[in-house]
């Protein structure tokens, strides 16, 4: 069995967000809790999150009676905590006090208070109050039982533009450039006569000036990543000092373009996400929602490569989708083990009680104003937890995983940055095409950052790696030297990392020595346009972008079959050292990318389930030192009739022993444990 | 015969808005105005609305000739006069003086002068010139024998954030909740770390600070009707000091959402409201603009269960529609006559003569641009003034009702704030598909706040009664056990007067028992999903919100057809004491409203015609002492066979005796009286 | 053969933008692209645009040798220069040292440094440093053999609405109406009590204060024009005292609505424009494509009646549409061919090499980033400049035209402020139709100011003449008495030039006499609602807007078939003097016009080419003192059979002869001498 997150704490962690602080007017509905909590097999709570106005009632008065009788009741109830600092929301009085720790927006107007995550970053006041409050409560219940874990803030976002943020932002571009000579070269400002002669000329994006200039927008980016960071590890410090033991997370919000995790992650010990896909989403099957939340579970572990927290979820429904369904019956048990499955922990709530009041007071929870356990949602809750309590051998084991897909933060933005070519660039949907044709065929998955290391993988899918920053393109050249595979698409090696593009033919940076084409034009087509991909057993559609590519050394694979670039090439291959590089030079329709995964994935003998995946069923394989672990699931929204073939083993829910040919009811799956 | 609003004028008021300060400059057209209104059977005119310029012209120098002289003409021609305050727009010098009295957005950014309607009501400078020009205006003109109402202002609306205003809502709150512990409490402010602790922290909701704080929200709505209706006193105060005698009125806009109308009425002698459906709208039959516009004018009758008035409405069209059709043949007299059907003892337009230049200067009007009285508009309106002279018995005539609607703003304005469930509450749309279904059966419908008195009603309708004001539970459970009828929706009795949810289940506050049914969960539906109603004589299709309930008393009338909720309650029935309750827990199509409605209006024998209304036909009974007055109008846009079965009563209009079959041409009508 | 723009340079100017201040840092490419502008058949640089921070690197500190060296590159290899002022983009270190020369935008807030075209016009400051740039660049280069023509900045735009514009506002207004009182009049002000005491009291429109007021509207747009034309009188003043015998032009963006370009013609020495169609847009033909930038060529053409220049057009394509499709094969040459057609003595890129960053650097250009000659781009560009270079002859020559159509700039702003009627009134479209039923004959056409001469033509299209400005019914009037033919539609003749309305019926300010009829009502339809017309030989759809007119002294050609107007008429014509007045009183579709137009050509005898123009193919005729240059241009997207009929000629660029049958292939083109 593998390292557990909670010292000392060999089970699957599962309960979440704990608000005692909006009720202690009601103390008959604290004790309740414990009560219902144990009803519902819960073995943690998340407290303190946006509790400073509790925790520090007026400045400098502090109150913490209240937080040491929860901590009192959990040790007594045995449950564990994950404690929060209270940054996420400032209380009126602070705000009052210092409204500079309140965000300035980038038309320069400074926020009123209200809401939250919406605190300057770069303020000496309003990180001085942290760390004087992180301090206060790690020095209080460092030594209580429950502490298992602190929870820092609450899903860092936005960013702020005052004088302190601008000051703290030209002193970042002067280390990363040097000189304003090598800022302009890379920002390419000779255009439109923006040189600058000093980085004090410079000024953070904004729609009352500049909001074009693609280095300047990359870079604020980058640095409103760098100082959230920095805030982070700050409010860390005091917690590190003196509880060395405790881990340490925060909520990250799945993949939240405003933040670059990649940066990140090493300043947190465990990796946390909240996740509230749009189940029973209007013209969505369920299967597509699970692949979708799939590619979101594998950024997460991927991360830092090991087990990682579901820190948030809802039992029911959300409050902020356009249209709020329920989770049909069996779904929340569903999705929940989907993310152990994917290498989740933990399964965690927002919230235990549903608030009396404001704006979230109709999100789901596990206890409704009604209050009490009779209720289908709570009902289904508690037998959850009953599943949980089986899988204490999955806790803290690995995932193996043969094949990435890049998912690049940097590009992501740079792509979204990007004027021409087509509104219809859309990086996520592609790169969640190429991940869906590998997640079908039940394969595990690590989806990664451009700058990641390569060489554990066999294969690595690349899709519009527009931006190439420095060493990529060696390191993919040196991978595929050695014998991995490459895929990459149209739209490849446009840029550096500063989004400067690169002269002499694209792809760049040395890429069309590994990609054996010159991509000379891109085509855009309109919503309703298609071209075809001929050549092959079938004819595929293709749509969006048309690369029009010439051949270096490649074959072509497949050929245009319409417009002015009729029989030109649009899939080639290249062999490069030992092995090779695919090029797909336009967006296909999801067939043909299922079939040539399904041929890669087959040549490459990556690893897979032994048996036929059918459609709508996820299977993903975590493993011990002892055994392997299939969850297989069904998210097919009916009856699924299953071959497991050559293998055999112990569903750990159930406890019975599985082999060859089974049905998989609706919303059904199965942990089986198979020997190594 | 009734009471008539202008003091010893027995006739209906017709005429509207005279604007002659805009055409000083031509005192041949101001001659010529008396001799077209003349033609036109006009008996009234609305005069002073945004002259303020035009009566102080610099700052304390004032100009009463031109307005002494338009009362001369006035009086020698018989004409009356509505005399407006001018406080709906300040002249230029105003603002440039006194910047302070223009309004502050909930951006914090202060307007420049411009446009109308956007005075601070809480200035001191602009109550007291307003104060000063009201008093001035009534010493002036106190003794003129066509003076024969007030006309305070014009369509008052909006919200200013600037300090005073600031000061006044902490005032309003520190006196509504007494504490900032209770204030805290039922906003709920433990949410995210917002308690106050004090009223000088709190800040009107704005998209820079706080916006979605609920009870905040309320309660800023609130006093923003709370301090315009303070405004409003103080500008009747002096003429209600000089002239006691002259009733006082303001323009209300239908059903706007900026103001709740129901804390306005008392402050006023007459209800008037402006007047502007989207008559001919595309995609709507003229019965259903005509159904929305009874609606309206049901609610402004019922504000005092009194006589009204239609104090704007347009002879041919308005300049505001994206398109902007015009009034086809006879349409503008059958639309004038269902004001007066529904209680108006006026028709009054927007404007009497077309503006040379700005932006209404296209806005229909009785004297276009062209000058003269050969126009088609002109001549259909000079008709319905004939046809209003035959109307003098319907005066001041009563409308007795059964049935009232609940249509509340404090609600509505909750369901709009709501975050969960769908965006598709549509609450506005839900309360009018649940008065069609009685108005196509031609019933008098009261439209009230949920604060009104019950007791006179036979039939209660409370769709989606999502908040439950305090003592509102009580009265409706009063109500049912002395025998009435009362008809909930799902999303009932969610939350009291400041958004903060009852605890134990809903409906909550004690409506459970009036309802005998618990709301577990609510689904929401996307826009093309659809349920059904089984169980009855048809079936019925269900859409947008679902409902999940369980019988606690209450007997099933129908279930759900379809989802994991099939087989459950979707209509029930409780007996409770004398009376009894409808609950529907879903959203229904319209055909179901009218199958029920007509069913229940027959089990509880509620008055209406005693003939049967064909569709497009709507009827609607006025009544004095010795006769009721049955206004029979054809919306249906094109000849209707109608049988009057046992009634018979004279046309008021034609002076021609109906009774048994007869035919409605396109766009006419009958004004029956039936001697009692 | 006629003046050539470039003083003694009798060919087609050949070339576009160049930015070599971009490239300092790599000479290598500055070479290169010597060598690849002669394979390209390049004979003109334009060069300075947005050069200020290389020219100017400080304040006070100058740089001009990478300038000199430019120039000295292009005399050496013969290649012209345009030489632009760099006012269009203000370097960092002005925009911190004077921020007052930044923007104030209508929300009155201050811009930040960044984006370009945003240089408040007043700013005596930024004047200062443009008189001091332009004196010093012309007294550098006055002497370069290579110096052909001066480009004052780039696309003149926007607004500003500082302190310093509103007082110049002030005074504009001041000067114009003479007296307070005369401004109150004609803008009406009297309507909501928006009268002004002083000129001081006005401010520009605003969000934040009056954007109704269609007076103060109107005339801040008009003096908009008149303070950038202003500005760029300065510009141009050193530049005439130094090099008195340089041209002077700008690049005026088509029929950009911010600026009237009628007011600003005479200010420079020749008309240019940045053309970027949306060629190969979604659903619409090449044909209708060319077809609209054919209009905008003909509006251009018109300003000054003498050939202009083609400033700026993209190779391949832009980087601002929301998809940007590659020009097809050919359509580069036949496109470039279309704007010689209408009057183009030149054929220019934006721009010569694509910049390596920035947020232009996917925009078309010559040379891509590639670097290299053999691209299809390219090797198109080399053809086209061959092409060219055999249009010597028709360099200077001339267009004769018997009819205008009016495109009049104050009336498209008055109609876009008109607050009535429908959102569908679509005056560019609407003039567009009258256009393109001219165009599809072939015939050459004026697009004009209402404020042109009418002389000289035999037909005026004067579609929804709205505004009518002083003396232009009169001239009306007389162009009809002697002999010449108007044509008029729905919305003729209702308001002056301050959009005032006329009294007495419309068409008003002696129209209707012109006219023959009396427009009383306008009806507005929904965008599926459709009328027809009846009584010709086909019945025509009519949508969007019905007048209901009435004849005084016109006859009906044609009636409303349906509505309560069907029978009234809808089409009219009016014999006035030796000449004719059509009324057209509805929107007809398409094909009305293409018949009713056919009609009118032959009655009036126009010129127009002697053959038949099948569809899809476009002829536009040149003529000098010799010969008629006949374009003939196949848009059809397919090869297309012709028949030349009595004409021959010989091809320019083929030097083949033709006449009689003939096929023109996809995307071909003749240009066809015929002798006199």
């Amino acid at each position: 069995m593998g390292k557990s997150i909670f010292l000392g704490f060999p089970h699957m962690i599962y309960g979440g967000d704990y608000n005692p602080d909006q009720w202690l007017h009601r103390p008959d509905i604290l004790e309740e809790d414990i009560r219902l909590m144990k009803e519902a097999h819960v073995n943690e709570v998340s407290i303190g999150i946006f509790a400073w106005k509790a925790l520090e009632p007026e400045e400098g008065v502090y109150n913490f009676e209240w937080l040491d009788q929860v901590f009192r009741r959990m040790e007594e109830a045995g449950i564990n905590v994950i404690l929060a600092t209270p940054s996420g929301a400032r209380p009126a009085w602070m705000d009052h006090a210092h409204p500079e720790a309140m965000r300035t927006d980038s038309m320069r107007f400074k926020a009123l208070h209200g809401e939250r995550h919406n605190h300057c970053y770069s303020s000496p006041y309003y990180r001085k109050k942290v760390r004087e409050m992180n301090t206060m409560l790690a020095k209080r219940y460092k030594d209580s039982p429950a502490l298992k874990m602190w929870h820092v803030s609450n899903e860092y976002g936005g960013e702020c533009h005052c004088e302190y943020c601008q000051a703290a932002f030209r002193k970042w571009l002067e280390k990363k450039y040097g000189s304003i000579e090598e800022l302009n070269r890379q920002w390419w400002t000779g255009f439109w006569s923006h040189g600058f002669n000093s980085f004090e000329e410079i000024e953070s994006p904004s729609p009352r000036g500049e909001w074009e200039l693609h280095g300047l927008n990359l870079d604020w980016a980058r640095f409103v990543t760098y100082q959230t960071n920095d805030f982070m590890a700050e409010e860390i410090k005091p917690l590190k000092e003196i509880t060395p033991d405790v881990p340490v997370t925060t909520n990250f919000m799945g993949i939240y373009p405003g933040l670059d995790y990649w940066r990140m992650k090493d300043t947190v010990d465990v990796i946390s996400w909240d996740s509230y896909p749009t189940w029973h989403n209007d013209g969505e099957t369920l299967a597509q929602t699970a692949m979708s939340n799939a590619f979101i579970h594998d950024v997460n572990r991927s991360l830092k490569h090991q087990p990682f927290l579901l820190m948030e979820s809802t039992p029911s429904k959300v409050n902020w989708h356009k249209v709020n369904k329920l989770k049909r019956p069996g779904v929340n048990e569903l999705v929940s083990m989907q993310a152990v499955a994917h290498g989740s922990d933990s399964v965690q709530y927002f919230q235990w009680r549903k608030g009396q009041g404001a704006n979230e007071k109709f999100h789901g929870a596990v206890v409704d104003h009604y209050g009490k356990a009779d209720t289908r949602v709570f009902q289904e809750v508690a037998h959850l937890g009953q599943s949980l309590e089986k899988l204490d051998e999955v806790v803290g084991s690995d995932t193996a995983v043969d094949v990435a897909v890049i998912f690049d933060w940097n590009n992501r933005l740079a792509i979204g940055n990007l004027q021409g070519l087509s509104n219809r660039r859309d990086y996520e949907g592609v790169v969640r095409d190429h991940y869906r044709a590998l997640w079908e065929q039940g394969l595990n998955i690590d989806v990664i950052d451009e700058e990641e290391d390569f060489s554990s993988y066999k294969l690595v899918v690349a899709p519009m790696l527009y931006m190439v920053k420095p060493g990529v393109a060696e390191r993919l050249r040196a991978f595929a030297k050695k014998g991995g595979t490459v895929v990459f698409t149209y739209l490849t090696g446009l840029v550096n990392e500063n989004d400067l593009c690169f002269l002499g033919g694209f792809p760049g940076d040395g890429l069309m020595e590994l990609a054996g084409v010159w991509a000379e034009e891109i085509d855009a087509l309109y919503e309703s346009d298609r071209n075809s991909m001929i050549g092959l057993e079938k004819e595929y559609e293709l749509k969006d972008i048309c690369e029009i590519i010439h051949l270096k050394g490649a074959k072509a694979l497949a050929n245009y079959g319409e417009d002015f670039y009729q029989g030109q090439p649009v899939l080639t291959l290249n062999e490069y050292g030992k092995g090779r590089c695919y090029y797909i030079a336009a967006r296909p329709d999801y067939q043909f990318l299922a079939d040539f995964y399904k041929k890669v994935v087959k040549e490459l003998g990556l690893a897979k389930p032994e048996f036929d995946v059918p459609e709508g069923i996820s299977v993903t394989v975590r493993e011990s030192k002892e055994a392997k672990f299939y969850f297989i699931m069904n998210f097919a929204e009916k009856d699924v009739n299953l071959d497991l073939g050559s293998i055999c083993g112990v569903d750990l829910i159930s406890g019975q022993e599985y082999s060859g040919k089974t049905c998989l009811l609706k919303t059904g799956y199965l942990v089986l444990k198979v020997e190594k």
